[in-house]
């Protein structure tokens, strides 16, 4: 296998804590030892990527409006299991540093360091309401599912839901 | 990459709706722009495909109809996160039908169109007591893991859980 | 595609029951038909290999302590819908023998048997505080994303989550 094919595109859907975590691992595990990657943010997984960390009526249409408010930004994300409230993901990243592993927020630090292509569904931000400048100016690009895949081509493609 | 390649394989494994939703976007959308596309649908990924869209009792034996009644059809699909008793699918299918973005149900029709191959697994079927003829008859096949992986060679495979 | 092709790395991240089980049908489906197979788990995943199947305060740390207590082992993995405080993982399991098809004991039993290579996330290890010693003596490794990266080179790779 040539370079070429070391090329990780993770389609990043959920907007849980734990595996937002997972998402950036991979990304900037397979970053540090030159894989190209592709981070595609869809649908919970937009959270992840507003500017506004934590709850606010972003988007277009009431409906939208409330839904935005509800999940909330990165600092909403919550466990996907034992959440407990929203106190768990706040327990874990006081493990994590006391055990000298990267935070999430370390790790989308990381992420822009290392140069991972940031990019968006552009359907799931209609529908939701979401407009490019909602989300952090990391994000190279918003794209649709066709684009995504040229993207991908001869790589590995991870779905995390 | 010849075109032979451009073959994408989705484990649709979920029940949820938005996951839904997502597995059928990017089958539809990989069809669209010539990639050989199979969906394969496990465990509560099969409600998605049931003939009957909302609740039934189908299925063998009295645990198998329970549950099948529980998990319903295509009408129950929860939304994975935020559900409100089973609101928000149809609040999001409004949102989608605002936005001019194609809804489950039209989704379903475009992949039938396009000529994805539907497939569904054998044992998961076996485990909860549905047969061939409680599902869309566009189903073409019903296969287990060593078909799956054959018609999935040098393709990209995809977990949608 | 040549065999050396045939190759099928597992990210096993969830915790589920209904997950694990999909995850060892996979690998043991794949192991069948000679595909080389990587089962890595991470975070809830790793619930699935401890030593002690049932609630145990393990780890270092009393957060830890109390975190995998309440995950429990593999005698405890909910499912992840309609779980009823975790009398349905019971159930499923009598309608899988109900229907001969083999229980998670048993494909754990036969990936062990098939020689699939069971290795263990680091990362996940250190937050959680679990050790080698607390997993089951088949865990042939514990490893970072970039040697799992490595094993996965020319083959494909599927998320559960």
């Amino acid at each position: 296998m040539s370079e070429e094919h070391k090329k990780l595109s993770i389609i990043s859907f959920s907007g849980d804590f734990d595996k937002a975590v997972a998402a950036f691992t991979l990304a900037t595990g397979a970053a540090a030892v030159n894989w190209e990657v592709n981070l595609f943010f869809t649908f919970w997984g937009l959270n992840i990527l507003k500017k506004k960390t934590g709850r606010a009526f972003i988007g277009k249409g009431i409906l939208a409006r409330i839904f935005n408010f509800l999940m909330g930004g990165r600092k909403n994300l919550p466990l996907s299991r034992l959440n407990f409230a929203g106190i768990s993901p706040h327990l874990m990243t006081g493990m994590m540093k006391n055990r000298n592993v990267a935070t999430l927020s370390e790790l989308i630090d990381a992420a822009k360091a290392l140069g991972i292509n940031l990019i968006a569904c552009e359907m799931a931000m209609h529908i939701l309401g979401v407009k490019k400048e909602d989300l952090i100016d990391e994000v190279r690009e918003v794209i649709g599912v066709p684009s995504f895949l040229e993207y991908s081509r001869n790589g590995q493609i991870i779905f995390i839901s």
